[in-house]
């Protein structure tokens, strides 16, 4: 089995799924029914989750709903706050512990609350990045910084941050509170590392899994493993959710960053091309970048070192990605972290009678979604 | 004496001081003079503060200290984690609780961690500030953003704000964690509320009160009520520093706007008439429009709210501010939050022992500086 430390190692060049991984159309019905099992262990707690978020985030300037309730009611996968209560259902105390249940209530309105915190801290770094990335669109609307400025998007962003954390108080374990506040600051890290490695599709791949890892993984995996701590797991279990997270975010973003080039503005929910016109460096480019020619690299080097980006270059962009398959091979890694994060579970599953079961077998499911997705 | 509740209400129409308060260069050694015994006082404290604030803003990204770095080393008074300090020497636990000192050492340290966490939640406000007026100056020195760029004083600041919170997590108590949380969420309300107010200076004089109060002195409230939390202090204690605080930092925000239209770019450490630029709704500019005629209203109607700014309207408008007398006038209200700011600590030390005595009377004389200072 691969460790947690894998995740922000380059993969192997033989990914442990053989298969094509590009979705068609007629894979979308099982793609939907592999986050299934996932989205109903989680229904009761989720609705809980949501009805805090929409509690949590009123306030008495009419602005602070209405900005942050354009984005969250936009919705998301919300595959963050699932983590956390699927966490927090993996690691629940046993029966004995519990006077009559109701230990095991309190654990789960308290996952609720971080559920919510781990989605407001989402929603904060996404309002910041559409004012970083200056995107028109997000989740298939209009961006709030489109709408109502730079400005209002900062502060409300800020404001959910602030939020996130007064909810993490309430639920009352500090040492979550820590595990949840340094996966923040390691966000805006893997943030900022993305920002300087911009324009520089010749950076060692290393570069990139390390920015994805600190922007996207640690989120997942924190998400997880702060709903374990709230329910007092076992180490083990806490350890298992923390690696499962830093796979699965692995693979989601590299699915994310494959479907920027391979996939509908519809489907995505953002515009296609839109990492090529930032100059954002993924690993369709990177790919594209080793084993381009000297014409080719220049073409790279002038459309995202030098943003002199002309009618018809997104085209001979996808074209030479093509050539080179780099889209196919991008999605194939993206399967085999995948694989890594079904595999920690389980062997969880394997080694601990009370993490086996529903909620293990949820998240083994849940890991194919993050590979094959196509929006 | 004044309670809480003043701070946010609008001032009485006479001041408790009937001095002018404008200081010319030959009161500015007592102005010096009123922050020295607080500066003594928290000395060793800030060394360990100073020392937290160098070692916590560090990363792998080394664009995060080079940032942060030139932000915090430009210095600013440090008012807030001075504040932090004293909240706790204000609050330490009698001697018949400590052994051999041990558990007062220790709420020092912890109190020093506060004060960073506190000095960096302000720092990240002041970074998003940057941002959102595209100031070019902070501090005497050239803006963060305006060297960097949007994006990363936007990051920068995120990644301080996260760090705030893992200090405050390694202070160990959630319900001063609490505090600050609730305090950073109110910051960006009170930014907001100011957002809106901006280039309407025909608002209800409340509407600024309100703004000032969120946006500053909720985390000099903050910052001293967990310096006394930190340190077990006695509930009437915490409530006073709070109140001292709001009292304080409503003094300090008004002489701060003053100031915009008084001082010298120089003395300020940023442009006079930025708040004019960018049509912030201040004290100096509600009296005016107040005091207004038609002729004028129609002036500010045109500077603040259309943007409309010609060469000589920043003379026309400190010359119909001469004719009102509105700056004095505001510093005149300032310099009333202070007297309350003191008379709340004046009133605490003769009632409680333990509260009075050198920590009080530097917080009393600290007073007077957020009405008197020039820079």
């Amino acid at each position: 089995m691969n460790t947690v430390s894998r995740s922000h190692l380059p993969p192997s060049t033989e990914p442990s799924s053989p298969e094509p991984s590009s979705p068609d159309s007629s894979g979308q019905a099982s793609i939907v029914a592999s986050l299934a099992p996932l989205v109903e262990i989680t229904a009761s707690g989720m609705a809980e989750t949501n009805r805090i978020i929409i509690d949590r985030m009123q306030s008495e300037i009419d602005l602070i709903p209405t900005l942050a309730g354009h984005l969250i009611a936009a919705g998301g996968k919300r595959m963050r706050p699932m983590l956390t209560l699927a966490g927090a259902l993996l690691g629940k105390p046993k029966a004995g512990k519990s006077k009559a249940g109701k230990a095991s209530e309190a654990t789960l309105t308290n996952a609720a609350k971080l559920a919510a915190a781990v989605e407001f801290i989402h929603s904060a770094t996404l309002l910041h990045d559409d004012v970083i990335d200056q995107s028109d669109m997000r989740r298939g609307n209009k961006s709030a910084s489109s709408i109502w400025g730079n400005e209002a998007s900062v502060l409300v962003g800020d404001f959910l941050f602030a939020r996130a954390f007064e909810l993490m108080v309430e639920a009352g374990q500090i040492s979550v509170l820590g595990r949840l506040a340094n996966a923040a600051a390691r966000i805006t890290e893997g943030e900022i590392d993305q920002m300087i490695l911009a324009g520089n599709p010749a950076a060692p791949v290393d570069d990139y899994y390390r920015v994805i890892r600190a922007k996207t993984a640690e989120l997942f995996a924190a998400a997880g493993e702060a709903g374990a701590m709230i329910a007092n797991a076992d180490k083990p279990i806490s350890y298992a959710i923390c690696a499962y997270g830093l796979a699965l975010g692995t693979a989601f973003q590299i699915t994310d960053d494959a479907l920027d080039y391979a996939a509908t503005a519809e489907g995505m929910g953002k515009s296609q091309g839109d990492d090529f016109k930032e100059g954002k460096i993924t690993l369709p480019v990177m790919f594209a970048w080793q084993d381009g020619n000297e014409d080719e690299r220049r073409f790279w080097q002038r459309c995202l070192a030098d943003g002199d980006i002309a009618d018809g270059d997104f085209d001979r962009a996808l074209s030479l990605m093509n050539k080179h398959d780099t889209i196919t091979r991008s999605l194939e890694v993206a399967r085999s972290h995948a694989t890594d994060a079904s595999q920690i579970i389980a062997q969880l599953a394997s080694q601990s009678a009370s993490a086996s079961g529903d909620v293990a077998e949820a998240l083994i499911a849940a890991a194919n979604f993050a590979a094959d997705r196509t929006t």
